[in-house]
Parts: structure tokens; sequence; C-alpha cells
């Protein structure tokens, strides 16, 4: 690479949860340099947690407008090259919106938008553009993820069946405090959308399902639940699915299966093999036959897993070396493009999003109706 | 116990898997001896079976109605006190009413009829008799499952939201073949009824969850599938549940799932705490907190689930041990009704039976129908 | 099998541990009758734990001496065939020698014997009298234990280079209670010889590293502790180990190690190879090489395994089921053994118990000394 | 902290495996620069190496005493302010006092020097200097394992009895290849020093040991072996233990176990309970009792564990942020050290080095001679 990328980022201020992740993935791999962050509105707030991540006062900013209109007028050499929006996921959209209109590539949280129609409009402009953006899908980027998709290209599985993919956590299994600014955020259908748990895990579990297994889904049927009083938004959920190859499964997300941590899982069952990888384990990957032994694939003996990875297995690496592959994925990218040099991307693109965008509203409508099968 | 208390068995002839099953469970704890059968239709095979048990050839018979008729005549200390069905599926409800019918005691496998009017007959006829019947649901007789019933009774995991029982094998992947006796009735409706694998291993999966919640499913929305080609009933299937306290899960149980074995798995999780547990690994209970450490309970500790077990913990027991527990009950339960003495037995009943059969059939009628949801 | 095979049995009265495993694994595949004991020299006792096995009183016995002047004086086709030895330590060889001398065979319980010499005179006597002889080193018996011995004969693990085998248990880590029965002999050196941990469960774990590797020990180094005041023998250990083709490795034997339960544990790395195998979870066998996924094998793919295996894989089978191949595998001994036919039995043999009584001898002489290492 | 510190790097050229490991985890928290380095004793190389890193060319330097006198000419708010020592052994102690003699702080690799009189000599220069010194024993800095540590020094334990530390890689179970750096300077006593297994991996083990113990060994005796044909020092090896307090137990360590990765294992039994923490499943403790369930502690749950963690529990963090944890340990030790404020930092000392060159000293007097105990 030429030179170090320069990263602004929108959200990540005291509190918050993904903002300091997106900060140690885009650190990791040292080819990437947080230069300036709108860290909240308050510009003294923004400062504060500005001056703490040593980024000189001057460009601490209060609120992305300001930061979006000052960077613009700051000289090539200097102003950033993209920014990174950890906000909540009503303002994904406009931030993202704005930022491309400026000429700055975007990494993005999911879920991408709160509505389809802004998802369909943030992927035109991304075409219109032609800048580079990332959905932060980020368990697709583990290796052994990555592996996994592998091993459905290459036909070891045979013609896939079933699919199960789970992601329980506990987390919100009671009301939540007023001082839990994460759990606050996602149960306000004003900040989180029509949805909590399904729009926060329930979109991860899909895209981890399409993106191993290469299917689509093609209908589906939900069972949402809210099982905390007060509480609006759904934190409890399964679905039956179809696929378009003739595969059928499921898949549940819950905030309130107590005693789980981050417990995503994906099994995926063909004629030949099957698969097992679960997130809190992510350097094996279990593969399953009829007629042979159990075999637990590890990050080293993994073939194309290895690009993903930076250690030798038996060296843990986990939750944000997956997300620095993201980053340094993102700055590759950009480093080519600024080169005009062609280069073909493994980050979770704008489509991503739409379709993830399209899903979870198709749970939540098949959730609150008498039809059986939604059809996507 | 006054004596040793004498089976007979129809099945469980040259090929059988079950049949042993219950031969080896019944000898376990000494207190049960087999003295006759009927080990198929063919009186010389028949023979042959019961020469290799010791047992003598004038009480090996040609079909259960002539074991019954002959077994009938012999004197009160010499006949058999009750008779083991291991039989297809749709021979359970004839055989079943003829013993009772006879007097004889009853230990029948399961799914326990192939109609629910079959079901609610034999139902009738047990409760007219008097006589014991005992549904080998075996999976219930693990120390480590009652343990895990007592846990819920006694309000450790609070108010249960969410229940998820899977039954994933594999054997059933590829079509069977000729010489595969438990594959062929299996998935052939004349043998098996209208459903395979909801029949075979579905019903094992809601029986364990509720047995172990102590709830009901009130609802429930199918998905069943038939993958191998040329096979006329499901081998795969997902259902959405819901419960008589509002909580809501899934079921899975497939025949398809290659590399699986045997993975009879129930989760349960509560506004408290959640439990899991597998019949692979049946010697550990898993509790998980949001608010501690996960536990990891073993049959030693397990209070009261010492009762049903015969060896200190590591010493590992399992599936034929658990099967034992089943007999060595309805033994108790004999010897306690030959002696006019009150006995509770813990094994499953005729009720569980109708349940069974009752909710296969929902099961079968949501998946081929368009509506959402079906009552129970 | 001609007819079902007699057992006598001296122990395994009231209180007894190992006398009911004896009798559960004796009986599970239904070739052996138990028709008599010496359950104690009391009689009364003897009576009481007789009638409670369905025994009648005539051939329950006060003592081992007179049960076999008594079976001795019975007509060939009623008296026992063979007795089993599960009483204290101290008293295995006057039985055992008595009941060769009079024409029974013997199923022995280990360490065989308390000194070298009565080992050596034993096996002598077998000799001499051409009688059956088992040894219970059970967990030769599981099926995954034979697999792993098959797979190092084939060559799979190439050279072998380092074998590590432990046994922790945690029930002697604080001082026995008068009423416990099995802490208090194998504590006492009157009942228990000159070891506790290491003849208990030190033997156990060097028969299976042998058995599995084919490798004999041929130097060692021990380090043995005594950590509970008041004991007089071993109750905790660790043994530096070289074997006779160069392989090094160590055997750790632990009565105080807390927390664990019977986590006998073998591990056997070779030049090309390693494998693992833990009795707690018996049914998986795990291979690891440097070049290729880790291998999980199951009962139903390792090949001859079946041959000792009665369910399929998913179906767990443990420690009674692997008692009782020893058993069965005597039973057909003796079948042959009466039909002058020509057998080859698997159990361990009255030459294992010579080794172990070797070893543990070997073991206590090093930890008691200055000398670094013990040729055996 | 008031600025980020400034780092300069030793070694860490192209095929080095550590020396990345140390850029990865001072950039984690985004606290520390790196800002020159000695790439390579060639100039050339060592700018290729610096240009990757986006280091100006003119702080590229070739060798160590090219590094230390320009870095010394700059002015005190831009030259270093400490040096990463990542080179083969036998540079470790050369380098470091010659630094600590130039007034720069140190961190260093493990083990800490060739010889007792270089570990003795360094630490005098440490004491005298008054100059910050870590030394990258990074297991230590796994927040289970320290949180192991506080569990022992609250007494949950008991009096700890028995201590077992295993080590098995299976990397070098063959011949290394020329090209394989990593394989070459270990196996090459001139570069590795009088031990290559218990030098490189050993050390850690007993480390480990006694960090999360609080005890010391004051005893062992040790059995080292040479496998692999050619190679002149250790790559497998056993050692018995005895502790300060009584206890006993093992230390193994092993380059030549095929199939492990790097499979460090400390097991910890005392009166009252047991640990167990695996380096490959770091997220974990598990604690053993007698009488109860088993534990297992995750990051959340674990107290002040939660003090070296950057991620809530199921997101699994690893090596890299274990390593990290002490570069941010040191970079904060630096800027108190700077602002002349008092800082108890946890990483391991120069003290901790000199222990450990005396152990494995110990480790290889005693595997080459008769004595069976050698004392510390």
């Amino acid at each position: 690479m030429e030179r170090k990328i320069r990263m602004g980022m929108v959200g990540g201020g005291a509190g918050a949860f993904i903002g300091n992740v997106h900060r140690m993935a885009a650190r990791l791999d040292g080819n990437i340099e947080l230069v300036c962050g709108a860290f909240g509105r308050d510009g003294e707030k923004s400062r504060a947690t500005g001056k703490s991540l040593f980024i000189p006062a001057d460009r601490c900013y209060a609120g992305y407008e300001e930061m979006f209109a000052k960077e613009s007028q700051l000289p090539a050499d200097k102003r950033m090259d993209f920014v990174s929006i950890t906000t909540p996921n009503h303002l994904h959209y406009p931030i993202a919106m704005k930022a491309l209109q400026l000429g700055f590539h975007v990494v993005c949280e999911k879920p991408m938008t709160l509505t389809v129609e802004e998802a369909e409009s943030l992927a035109a402009e991304v075409k219109k553009t032609g800048l580079l953006f990332c959905l932060t899908h980020n368990y697709t980027a583990y290796p052994m993820a990555r592996f996994a998709r592998q091993l459905v290209r290459e036909g070891k599985l045979g013609d896939i069946r079933r699919i199960m993919v789970e992601y329980p956590q506990g987390w919100l299994a009671d009301a939540v405090t007023v001082d839990n600014k994460q759990g606050s955020w996602r149960t306000d259908p004003k900040t989180s959308g029509i949805t909590c748990c399904m729009g926060d895990i329930g979109s991860h579990s899909e895209n981890l399902a399409e993106f191993v297994s290469g299917l689509k889904i093609t209908e589906l049927c939900a069972n949402l639940k809210t099982f905390v009083p007060g509480r609006t938004l759904d934190d409890d959920g399964d679905v039956l699915l179809k696929f378009d190859n003739g595969a059928i499964g499921t898949l549940t997300a819950s905030q309130i299966a107590v005693g789980e941590e981050n417990a995503l899982k994906l099994r995926i069952y063909g004629s030949r093999a099957a698969l097992e990888w679960r997130q809190e384990n992510p350097e094996s990957l279990i593969v399953k036959r009829n007629d042979g032994a159990m075999e637990t694939f590890r990050r080293n003996w993994a073939g194309a897993a290895s690009n993903w990875s930076r250690l030798p297995a038996g060296h843990p690496e986990g939750f944000i070396e997956a997300f620095a592959s993201l980053y340094n994925d993102f700055a590759q990218a950009i480093d080519a493009f600024n080169a005009k040099r062609s280069y073909t991307p493994e980050y979770p693109s704008v489509d991503d999003g739409v379709r993830g965008v399209k899903i979870i509203h198709a749970i939540v409508a098949s959730a609150s109706g008498d039809q059986k099968w939604i059809k996507l």
C-alpha cells in the first residue's frame, strides 16, 4: 500500500461498544489511521473522546454534518478517506447518503437502514457514485466461516438439504436499565426500527447462512415474541425457512436466552457431508459424514482460510481479528481505488445490506400475520 | 421383590435392533426373566432366536396370538407376567389390546398406535382393566433428564420462555437397501403409519420436551419434507411451537442429517436460568445463568438423579441403563401390583402415548395445510 | 453356546461397589447365571444378599472355603463353572489359588496379588492346571480402547515417541469415614498391600498404556505422596517412564484430585499421528496429525471395534458394557473349553496380573529411594 | 495518558513470527506508536520491512547498535521510549543491556538470556538504572489466567496439592527445512542456547504454573529427549516437580507431539477445589469440586478478569489481545514513569526472567545426570 488510509468515525463516544471495536479492528493491521471523528453531537464530549484517542481537537466534531463539511474542505492529502458509521440504526441511512454524496467511502454497521426504501436508495447511490461501501457483517470474515463457504463451493457437502442457524443471547432477558446505552437504543423503535432482536442478530444469522451456503431464502414463516414487560419490539423468535434449491431449515434469534453470550451457530447438512461452526469457538470447523470419522478443521489446515488469519492455529484469534479483516480488506480496496487498480474485495456489500433489510421486514410481516408462508 | 418377574416378548427376531435392547435392559438389574417369546411369525425362526436366548422351544411361539393363547393356559406361577411389544408400529395396537384383554401387563414401543382412535381405545382398555402399561420413551429415564425435570419443578429456571428440542440422525440420508430391516419398515406407510421421521423420533422429542418442562404444547406450525427420492413419508422436518404458559420454541427432527448419530438435545430457557441436555453425553446437565458461572451437573451430584443410577459418576452409564430403569420400575410396579401394594411408577404411561399420537398427527396435518397455526 | 455358564461370587455383599458391577456385567448378555455366592463370611448376611439376588439359601455360603467345599460336591451339571473374586486385594491370592486347585475357572479383580511372589505362584498354577483366568482390567474392553490398539498395530501412528497416561480421582481427598467401606480397605495396608493409589488405579493406567501401545515399560522414576493426614499409603503420585522402543512419557494417578470422577485418559504420540482416549467419554477416539484435520472416530466407524459393542453409535454404551465384554468373552472361553474347542480370548490374563504387580512394586521402590531410574 | 508511547523494535524482519505479534499487540489499544526498528542487520532489508510498516527510511536501522546510537541522538520528544527485543535468544542479553545503559526501557522475549550469569547481570542493571523491563510471558496476561491466580489468592482452592502443566506442540516433529526460520534458530545451540523445547515452551509452562499458583518449584527431576535425528537439543521432555508448600506435580513440554498446536494447559488441585485452564480455549476457566457442579467461568463473570479484557464474553478474545495487555500495561507504566507517578504494573519482570533461566538450567542439569532430585 502506498500510504495509510485515513478514517473518520461517527459514533463511538463514551459508553459505546461497537465504536471501540471498529477502532481496534482498524488499528490491528497498521494500515489505517483514525484521523477524525464525530464522537457524539456534543462538541465537548466529542473532543473528550478524541483526546483519549490522541486525535487533535480540531478534528473532533459535533455531529456528522460538521465533520463532513469541514473534512471536505481539507486538502486531499489530509482529509479522511472514509467514514465508519457506528451509530444506532436510524442514523445509518442519512449519514451514509451524505458521505457518499460528498465523495467519502463508507463502512456501515448493520442493519443497514430502517426501511427497504432507504436500503434501495442507498444501494443506488453507491452504484451511482462508484464509491466503496462495506457493511460490517463481521462474522463472515472469520477464517473458518470463509473456509466453510469454500467447502460448500467445492461440493464437499453434496446437495444442501438442511440449514440451521441460531443466535441466542441472554443480555436482554431483563428490563434494560437507563444507563445501559446498548440495550436502550436497541429496544426503542425510534432508534432501532421495527425490530429489535431480528434486526440486531437475526440479520447476522440470515447473512451468515446465505453467505456460507450460497443459497437464498425464498419463503419464511416466523414466530416472534416479546417476553420482557414494557418492551415493544421483539426480543425472541423462530423462523421456518425454505431455500431456493429446495433445502429447508430454521433461524432462531433470541436476546432473552439467559446464560448465552453470543452463541451464533450455523449447521448445514448436505447429501454427502455436514458442517458446523460456532462463533464462540471460531477456530474450528466440524465436518461430519455418515461414512467416516468426524473431522475438526483448524485454522492451520484450512487452505484458503489462512489468507484471512495472522497467527498459526493454537494461537487463538477472535472477534477483533475477524473484524479487522473487513477493515484490512476495505483499506486494500481504497488503495486500489486510488491507484485505479482492479481489486475484488471480500467484505459484505451494500447489496447484502438491502437483502438483510428485506428479510427482516419479511420476518416481521410474517410474525404479525396469519399467512403461513411469506415469499421473498 | 418376592420373585423375578416373568417377561414375554413379541418381536426381536433376527435382524431386530430394539428387541435386543429390551432384553438387555430387562436383564440388567436381575429381577426380570425372559420366559417366552414370539420372535417372528415363523415358528422355526422364532425357536432359533429363542434357543440363542436359552428359552425352551415350547415357549417360543409363532406369532403373538399363539403366545397369548398358550401362555394364558399355563399355571399362574409359570406364565408370563407381561409382554414387551417390540414390533413395527402397525402391530402395537392389536397386540397390546389383546394382551390387556387376556390380563397381561404391557410394555410397548412408541409411537403407541397408528391412529388417535386406536390410542384412545387402548388408553380406555388400560383404565378398564387396571393393568400396568409402560410406553418406552426411554430417554426420559436418563438420570439427568429426570434431574432436569426436578430443577424445573423446583423453580430453578424461573418462568420458562423458550424450549428448543432437536433430534437429528443421518442414517436414512440415502435410499434404504432391502436388507435394512430397520429402515425398511420405518419408511413404509403400511408398517410405520402416516409419518416416518416425526413418528419415530419427533415423538421422542415432544415427549422429552413436555416431560422435562412440565408444559404442554398448545399450538404448532410444521414444515415436513421428504428428501430421499422414492420415499413417501417425511424424513426431515421443523415445527414452531407454542406452550400453555406462553413459552415458544422449536422442534426439529431429521433422519437425513448426515453425520449425526442419535443427537437428541433439549434446551430450556427460563427467566432465571437455562438448561441443556444431550442424549449422546447423557451424564452431564448444563445450567446457565446471566449472573454466574455455567454449571455442569454430573450424575453424582444430581440429588434425586442418583435414584436411577447404578454407578458413581465417571463410570459412564448409557442407553441400556436408562432403558433398564424403565424395566426395573415396571418390575417393581408388577411386584407391588401382585402384592396389592401402592406404588407410584415413573415410567411413561398410556396417556403419554395418546398425547404423542395426537401431536404427530397435528404435525402432519399442519405440514400439509396452509393454516399457520394448528391447535392441539 | 451350549448352555448358560454358571458363576459363583466371593465378595459383593452389602455396601460393595465392584461386586454389583460384576453381577450386572455378567447378566447383560444373557449367557451367564449367578448360581451361588459367598457374599461375606457371615452366613446370615451372605444369605440376605443372596435372597435379594434370587439365589437359593443353600447356595449362599459363609466364606469362600465353604463355597468351594460344597460346590465341589455338587453334580457337574449344577455346580458353578467359575468364581468371580471381588474382595479386597489381600484375599485375591488365597481364593484364586484354592479355586484353581479345585478345578474352578477364575475371574479376579486387580491388583492380582499383594506380592510379586504370589503373582508368579498364581501364574504357575494357572499354567499347571490349564484353567481359565481373567483379570478384570475392564478399561481395555472398551471398544475404542481396542480400536486404539488396532490403529497402533496397523502403524497409523508411525513410531511411538510419547505416552501420557493419567488417572485422576478425587474421592479420597479427605479422610475416609468409617462407613466408607470402599475407602477403608483401600487405605489400609492389611487389605490393600504396599500401595493404595498406585495399586488401585496406577495399575489400570500402566495396563492400558501397554495394552494400547503394545510397548513395555523398561525404566521408571516415581514420586509418590500421601496428602491426607493419618493415611499411611500413597494417595497421589507421578512416574516418569521409558519404554522398550525408546519412547518416553508419564503416568499420573491421584485419588486426591478434587472434582475428578474417574478420569482415566491415555495419549500416545507417534511420528505420524497421535491418539487420545478418555474413559469418561469412551465412545470417541481422537486422532491428530500435523497435516490434516483432527479426526474423531466413533464406535460406529471403528471397524473391528464393533465386535465389542451392542448398539449403534449415538446410543451411549459405558462402563457396564465394557465390563460385560470381559464376562461375555470369558463365558465363550468356558464354552469352548468345555467343548474342547480352540478359542482365543481377548480378556486380560494372569500374565497381565504378574506384570501389574511387578510395576506397582517398582513404582513404590522408586518412590522410596534416591536412585533416579529403576529398571523393570 | 499524555501522549502515545514511542516504540522501537529489534528483530521482526521478513519471515519473523513473533515480531509481527509484538507489532499487532502494540497497536491494538492505540497508545503506542512504532517509530523505528532494526528489522535485521542488513540496512536494505530493514528499510524494506520498515516501508511496509509506514516507517520513514531514516528510522529503519541496520542492527541494534546503529539504532541505539542514532535514536539516542534524537530530541527527547522524538526518540523511541522503549525497545522491543524479538530476536533469537542469544541476542536478548547484549541488546537489553545496551538499551538499558542508554536509558531505554525494554520489552524482551523469553527465555531472557542464555545463561544464569547473564540473567542476573541484566536484573542488576534494571535495578541500577531504575528503567522499566517487561518479559513477554504473554500467557499470564490472559484474563482467565489472571482470574485463576485470583481464585488461588482468595483461598478458593484450599491448600494446593498437585500442579500439572503441559505444553505440547507438534510443529518440530520432523526435521526442520532450511527456510523454516522459526525452527532453524530454535534448534541451533548457537542461537537457542542449551535447550530448545524446555527453553522455548518449558519456560512458559513453569512461569504460568508459578504465576497462577503463587508457589515456587523447589526440586525437580527431568527426563529430556531428542527424537528427530540430526538435532542436538531437546525436543521433548517431562519433569517431576516439588513445590515450596509440599505440593507435587509434573511439567511436560514437547515439540514433537504431532497434531498438537499450542496446547498449553494448567491444572491445579487444592484441598477444596481444582482449576483447569487451556490456552487454546482461553476464555473459560473450569473449577471443579468434590461436592458440587463443575463451574465454567467465562470472561464476563470473572470479576477482576474484566480489567484485562476489551469485549463482552462470547466475543472471543485471544492471543493478540493478551499480548496487547502486556504492551498496554507497559505503556501505562512508561506514562507514569514520565510523570513520576506511582504505578504497579502486572507484566512479568526481569526477576521472572532470572527465575526462568535458572529453572531451565536446572532441568537440563537434571536430565543429564543420575541424581534423582535437583534443588533450586
